[in-house]
């Protein structure tokens, strides 16, 4: 059952930052306090939503489209969200945020290029460097980070239990969760 | 706010037999009783979810695994959802339904094609006889009936505001929305 605190917690940040190992830390301490919520993962929403897309600019502009739009339709029903998508291009997220007016929080998760191409979990950074992978975020296609998030969710420094602790503290603060 | 009663009243019917009438009657009601709900309109999604899409069989198919995805999503953190599309195939509303699981609620709008082709009221039934429309349901696509709906609406012989209070009433002894 949905509460009156509908919200969307829009990760943004390269891939290998470190958006689903938040995100799925996250959930873990949402669900232990019984807060129903809703994850749009980038590759759930590519396979029920926008199958046959692609990775231009104005794919990318649509899948984030659809994200927003249907992260807009639960988060005004009082369902927390929580997208998980590289969302790269600043235009979009800041209609997404338009769309949602004070139910958006965007959390920007940082690590440098170098960082997510050391850790490269799938590997897709040497694909992209080998040219087996066109059009990748940081590589060989652009990445714009927020300019004034709401949070900025630094994975260099520190662990996935300390950046979801951070973001359950926010969420605490803003009213939108119990405190504690 | 979301309560704990998420369904998806899930019209399907041809192309005029008063689906988004009916629908409209029954926000306003809804609405009246301070239900909340979302509609689902086959345009809506066209133009939020599936732009690009077409009208063949496959494309049909996939705009309607869409909605039922979101109608899904919606309905199980107990928002009411109403979607009203032609959604002509059985399979697929029959997908929608197996997902849904007891939330989904099946209500065939019915009008002969002639009493909807007399109707025209989007003038769509001529131009599809001019064969300026391809694959239009009903005149140059299949419609497949539902065998066994929640609720058959027969818009022939009741007006608008009867057929909405016959689905008020049927929601009501489900327990989905308050009596009377």
């Amino acid at each position: 059952m949905a509460g009156d605190n509908g919200f969307t917690l829009w990760f943004t940040g390269l891939s290998g930052s470190g958006k689903t190992t938040i995100t799925n830390q996250l959930v873990k301490e949402l669900r232990k306090r019984e807060i129903p919520l809703e994850v749009l993962d980038g590759d759930i929403v590519r396979e029920n939503l926008s199958k046959g897309l692609g990775f231009s600019k104005e794919d990318r502009d649509t899948n984030i489209r659809r994200i927003a739009f249907v992260a807009n339709l639960l988060s005004r029903h009082g369902v927390p969200v929580i997208t998980a998508a590289i969302s790269p291009y600043r235009e979009i997220r800041d209609e997404a945020r338009e769309m949602m007016d004070g139910r958006f929080i965007e959390a920007y998760v940082k690590a440098s290029i170098e960082t997510c191409e050391e850790r490269d979990v799938k590997g897709l950074y040497a694909k992209a460097r080998a040219g087996e992978i066109k059009e990748f975020t940081g590589v060989s296609d652009p990445y714009e980070p927020p300019e004034d998030p709401e949070l900025v969710i630094d994975t260099e420094s520190q662990t996935p239990e300390e950046s979801a602790q951070q973001i359950l503290t926010y969420l605490a603060q803003r009213g939108l969760i119990p405190a504690g």
